[in-house]
């Protein structure tokens, strides 16, 4: 077997086996097999694909390329989520304190990467002090107290992930189903959690412009977690149009926090409320959707939830009198209201621009030593379906960075306008299950 | 302009600009651009191809890498030959000297390469004294005096070639037409001749195995030639059996002797008369086919064709009394007669199989590093058509290498029979032409 052979087999359009797949992954990781042999193989995976088998073993051998976190000791269900990640979308910020509420363990590694905003860890490290690098006895013991800690990516898992990713960032080899499956699910599977949601967004302003893709690359991960005995279910979220109503790291801390406390905008409430009852099925602390759904509503409104991310920012050295007051948080230096020319219905929003806009403004990294501005972002004050007359504020743009005055034009280009009323479409458009090896397609 | 952004650019199908291709060929060379980056690239060309002009460019910008031999000071037209390869390829041993006893002048550079035999310098080589590395001086007042010369690639020409073919043979991307094309018309380019023949084989044991795609590789490097105002044409010639009689290094040399004094086998005459009337057509040298022709059968006949090749191994330092008497040349210690169990028409040899074996008799290179048996061979007593009695001569193998005996009913079933007669095609199928900017084929 030779990495040369390897790689004209999968140019051929052949599957590669299970020996073979380790051969490389090993080897890679080891040294052995260089990066030019490893990216030609890369190039040929994203023509070529790879079947069900070959994706499985795939992840497998990705995951035993490094270790994988024992949560035994931790006393409950762990769950774990992971977004495919869009304009706006700060779920986990919500999500994982509500469920750990209400009883879920969520032992959380998340990523910082590189578009529109920063990760999640950036959202997080814009409250002042929060710390993302706890030691594992640290973080096991937040899980266990809190219900709920979020880290950075430990470097002693899945470091196949790290050396592949690096290079398919700058090969033109990101983009693969197969490929994007095993990275995520190596990591969550490292991760050690019981059950693991995944949200699969797709549409302008995600990773997946085509509702197809998003639906394949769900139901391959999906698979995946399932052959290695853990509760794995997808959603398929739409992302036409930006989640919530704040783009950009401070922003969207202010937005989850008052989302916890029962004043979030209705599309983030709605996803939240939806993964959040899978969440709950999903460790099996209810079995009935509608009172799960009601105990979460519940949470929200009664402050529960909010006292769980309060105290789990704390517990990662964070100045949580920054969401008692988050009047408290810094303001970007200019701020640009960008005002409606016509009437009339919202028709849609171009999450994409506005997340590379809200990019340019500050808020996210176009290369990996970027510095992201906390304080910049967008906050729309209109959405999809909203009425609005000449005149009426759409949305505002903050930055630190001066002469940004052209994205105005830009930013009120991205919405388009309608004369007949509008009614924007769920946010959460299917929920994907494999019951018995069928899948089970539940859609709104 | 970003590496990355080239890649993702082919990835998706789109035709790389001039700019483009100079910036990863220029990057390349001068180590800015990482083979990783490349290896990606390449493996992309693979499966979305390239247009004309991207060939083109990447031909250019190939050639722009190194030097460009100017053979002006050389008086007369000045022809240079390629072939594709094969087994039993030794066309270039009798064709240069041949077309140089009418005054055409070839200056060729040639290859070793991996595969069945070694290429035209190893078998060069295996006639004692001779040196394939001339200076400039020396290989420039060969070809006047003698005619021709044949000497090494230097590596002075086409450095991008040397540094792209590397990567391309352990990436799995050596099998691509335009990068096919780009690299043989540039080195060809390189070398300065006025004319270029190329001959594209096609069967079983040649590089390409089918006919269509050999077509395509000649109209492709036709076409560039032609741009670059050199009188280019391709010949496209079955390699469904060997070539000749002899597979081996001093085999095929010794099968080249015998064809210059006129004692050749029908299908390698034919091909040598073939190529050399369109040489003499192409150096302007007859303007009818069929007076080239007899003028080209008359030198095997009377001696002025084997003068030209012993002047030439004579010139390059080769002692000749091994071609006056090329029993003088070593023979291998093993010699395995192979004869035929049952009687019948001979109607197909395997070529690609008996290739294989005679490397594995020691006559080519499995690994760059491998060393070549200049003894070690095949040479066939029966070709396509011919007719055998059971217990007739088939082949035989020779080697320096114990326990090979096992090759033997292998190379028996390399053979098979037909109770009817079969009449063999012809060696050279089709002649390509660009004839004021469309292809003119003629057909056999």
């Amino acid at each position: 077997m030779t990495m040369t052979e390897i790689i004209e087999k999968k140019k051929e359009g052949q599957s590669l086996s299970r020996e073979e797949i380790d051969y490389f992954i090993d080897g890679y990781c080891k040294n052995g097999i260089p990066d030019y042999q490893v990216s030609a193989l890369l190039m040929a995976i994203c023509f070529q694909g790879m079947d069900e088998e070959e994706t499985f073993h795939l992840t497998e051998s990705m995951l035993a390329s490094g270790k994988t976190l024992d949560l035994s000791s931790i006393p409950g269900v762990k769950c774990d989520k992971h977004s495919t990640g869009g304009v706006g979308d700060k779920t986990s910020l919500i999500l994982c304190p509500l469920v750990a509420s209400l009883g879920v363990k969520v032992a959380k590694m998340s990523g910082r990467g590189l578009g529109f905003t920063g990760g999640t860890l950036d959202k997080l490290e814009s409250i002042p002090g929060v710390r993302v690098s706890l030691s594992p006895s640290e973080f096991f013991e937040a899980v266990r107290k809190v219900g709920m800690a979020i880290v950075g990516q430990s470097t002693e898992l899945v470091p196949a992930d790290k050396k592949l990713y690096a290079l398919r960032d700058v090969t033109g080899t990101v983009n693969s189903i197969p490929l994007i499956a095993a990275s995520i699910m190596s990591k969550k599977l490292a991760s050690g959690s019981d059950c693991i949601l995944l949200d699969v967004k797709y549409g302008k302003g995600a990773f997946m412009a085509d509702k197809d893709q998003a639906e394949k690359l769900a139901k391959e991960m999906v698979r995946i977690g399932m052959r290695f005995k853990k509760d794995t279910r997808a959603e398929i979220t739409s992302m036409e149009q930006p989640l919530g109503l704040a783009i950009g790291n401070i922003l969207e801390v202010v937005e989850a926090i008052q989302t916890l406390q029962g004043k979030g905008p209705s599309d983030l409430v709605d996803l939240v409320l939806h993964s959040g009852t899978t969440m709950l099925l999903q460790a099996g602390i209810y079995s009935d959707a509608k009172k799960a759904r009601s105990a979460l509503e519940k949470n929200l409104d009664n402050g529960k939830a909010f006292e769980v991310f309060r105290s789990f920012i704390k517990a990662q050295g964070g100045d949580v009198s920054f969401l008692d007051n988050p009047e408290k948080f810094p303001t970007a230096i200019y701020s640009y209201p960008v005002k409606s020319l016509k009437g009339g219905y919202i028709k849609s929003i171009d999450a994409l621009d506005l997340g590379l806009i809200s990019m340019e403004l500050g808020a996210g990294r176009e290369k990996k030593d970027d510095m992201i501005d906390p304080t910049a972002g967008i906050v729309l004050a209109k959405k999809v379906g909203d009425y609005v007359n000449k005149g009426d504020l759409l949305l505002t743009l903050y930055t630190e960075r001066a002469n940004k005055r052209d994205l105005l034009s830009r930013a009120l280009g991205d919405y388009e306008f309608s004369d007949e009323a509008v009614t924007p479409g769920p946010v959460v458009e299917e929920t994907i299950r494999l019951v018995d090896g069928e899948f089970e397609i539940e859609k709104e």
